[in-house]
């Protein structure tokens, strides 16, 4: 492994991410497990992408049998686009009818932006003070969660997501709003777009008072602006109570941007939008994306539908989500460090602070999340203080990866440090 | 097909593009040929996508085995990224030693931007005055070849690439470029980088002067900027005399992005540069691309480059290429319309120009498009004037498409108008 890690080192540079103290060098995976090159498996309570489950079968067969038959892009016409952007579609609220498909996240929310910013006339773009979006050059302007070395874009605008479970009942959130709104005006940009995870979960599933984020639209569309909603962590039913992020907030937004879970790992995003919106841009734009929608990520994308309504997926968040929080709520009354239970269906999160003065404690979180991975458990942490653990798992996590999620983590959080 | 264009357009808008005034309905693919819902059989001289062949079982296969074991991003360990990185970077001239994957052309862009501005500390860039190099906001800023809403950007300078055939020795190319980079640090940009497909493919195949490109990057270099080539139409054998187009002009780029053709279809892209400049970008910045560089894109690419050296397609692009050039040569001499031939290896252009004034005949090229592909043969045009015709087949075209392409081509240029 060491010789792997220099040559990694030595082609893909030493500031590509890896995860871990020790990390991990893994060669299989399937539903919610993952293999390591020694043969040991690890639970995955970590990643989003493989949604329906590492290696599912289903989708595997469907990119297979397409990937033989025919790959191409989207000048000519195909069934499997179409189908795929009908059921799609067909999973959102009026006016939202119809996608164009691209490969990721990034391009995602580059494409809405850009249709945003024609059908407004204006340029400004108003993010959460700890967010990230993507990593494209304009994406890096308005990223406030990662290093970037790019400076904040001067049409860019950053506001704090109010957190209700704290007390914040969102005035001042509503106040920084719109002083941000009239700042863009002064500085001739204008607003053409709220852009937001609908789950906040960079932020650290900061859950905001009821109806917050339909008042920040409200106030945002007046000012001629549009929102954008990144579904990208909380679509395809991650929340369990939903298909959509967006539908927990009582609006219907103006972008609904997708990716990382769509595809199962296959490279593929999209916008949602209304017709008016896209055939505005299209009348100006030649907007082509190569690889998104080719006959291949469509029959993916289908099958990624098929499985989630077929094996109950959405539900299963619900349930099991629902059982993991009461878990988690035993763990912070078991253990001093474990201070709030959060999140929506199966994206949780456990707040960890200092037993003595309630201070973040971002050092205990690193020391969890490694001695997870040796108890076999993979887990990460977000938040702007770097102390709330984040897990995350594919969608048919059942009640039994539960109770190992929940028994490791009883155990790692009372080991004497 | 109605039915599916009208479905098409309900879910997918009226902007999405289509190729020829009779849409394509297709179903199958198969080294260089592709079939339609109809059974009927047509020889793809258009398609660069998939470069060693529609659907290569050795591609698919490797696709195929790699997507049922396992599917992740690279922040675990894996053998496929680093082999994958290393037999890529072995292909480049010193220092381009190191690379970044992403999923499309335009994120591989996007990052040597993000990079080059960095380094240079200046944002400037500065493009051909027909050219195209990806759908971001950013790249938009800087298209000059195809229609986008966005106004040039500020920092965004075109010049004109010189055409070596027309006499043109790129004097006053170059004047414009020094104009450009005094225009740049006047408004407090700088010139972060030029940014140059090197086989000026929309542009409509210009040659540049012997050592013109060579001489246009000291200009650059001595203003502080950086060389971005964008390789995403010449690389990978495709002009038969190297593997990278930038090889032709006698310089090393600090930057070689590089898309379409590297997963014969699969979204893989990529930046290739020195570790010096990744390193630094590394130090500030956290850039991670979600599917970039996955087990299965890794696979995908291993297996395109096999097949390359494998079917010797880099030596068949030269040799095949230089035989349709005659027949090419043949049908100037035959037809009042065709007036040049152009091209390097298997891409290849003609001129259609009106014989009575030698003005370009953008309708003339429309009209044989769309009747090739009546008569079984898939083409498109390219340049400034819509007049030059584009024919960029998959690289296992042997002779016997050649014939086909120049037989057909003879039928419908001598057809009576």
């Amino acid at each position: 492994m060491a010789d792997l890690l220099d040559r990694r080192r030595r082609v893909l540079g030493s500031a590509s991410p890896l995860f871990y103290d020790r990390p991990l060098h893994l060669v299989r995976g399937e539903g919610v497990w993952l293999e390591d090159a020694d043969g040991r498996r690890y639970l995955d309570v970590y990643n989003n992408v493989p949604h329906v489950g590492h290696c599912h079968p289903r989708v595997v067969a469907a990119m297979v049998g397409q990937a033989a038959t025919l790959n191409i892009h989207t000048r000519y016409l195909h069934e499997n686009v179409v189908a795929y952007a009908e059921r799609l579609t067909a999973t959102f609220d009026p006016p939202l009818d119809v996608a164009a498909l691209c490969c990721t996240g990034t391009e995602a929310n580059e494409l809405a932006i850009r249709i945003a910013r024609h059908a407004t006339g204006h340029q400004g773009l108003i993010v959460s003070d700890f967010s990230y979006h993507g990593h494209s050059a304009t994406l890096a302007g308005v990223t406030t969660g990662l290093p970037a070395p790019e400076a904040m874009a001067d049409y860019a605008r950053a506001i704090r997501i109010p957190d209700a479970r704290l007390g914040d009942d969102g005035a001042a959130s509503l106040a920084a709003l719109d002083e941000a709104i009239a700042s863009l005006a002064a500085g001739g940009h204008g607003v053409a777009a709220l852009l937001v995870d609908t789950l906040f979960s960079t932020e650290g599933l900061v859950e905001p008072p009821e109806g917050w984020l339909a008042e920040a639209t409200r106030r945002v569309r007046a000012a001629g602006g549009l929102l954008i909603a990144d579904e990208v962590q909380p679509g395809f039913g991650r929340t369990g109570d939903h298909m959509w992020g967006y539908q927990a907030h009582g609006l219907v937004p103006d972008f609904v941007t997708m990716g990382k879970p769509m595809g199962n790992g296959h490279p593929l995003a999209g916008v949602v939008t209304t017709a008016a919106l896209l055939e505005a841009f299209g009348r100006d734009a030649l907007y082509f994306n190569t690889f998104g929608g080719t006959p291949v990520s469509s029959a993916i994308g289908l099958a990624v539908l098929d499985v989630i309504a077929e094996e109950r997926l959405i539900e299963n968040a619900r349930e099991i989500g629902a059982y993991v929080q009461a878990g988690l709520a035993q763990l912070v009354d078991r253990h001093s460090f474990a201070s709030r239970a959060r999140g929506r269906g199966l994206f949780f999160g456990l707040d960890l602070v200092d037993p003595g003065d309630g201070t973040p404690a971002p050092a205990e979180a690193r020391r969890v999340i490694n001695r997870m991975r040796e108890e076999g458990v993979l887990i990460s942490r977000i938040g702007p203080n770097d102390n709330i653990l984040k897990m995350r798992p594919p969608m048919p996590f059942g009640r039994d990866h539960a109770d190992i999620l929940l028994d490791t983590l009883d155990r790692v959080l009372g080991e004497t440090r």
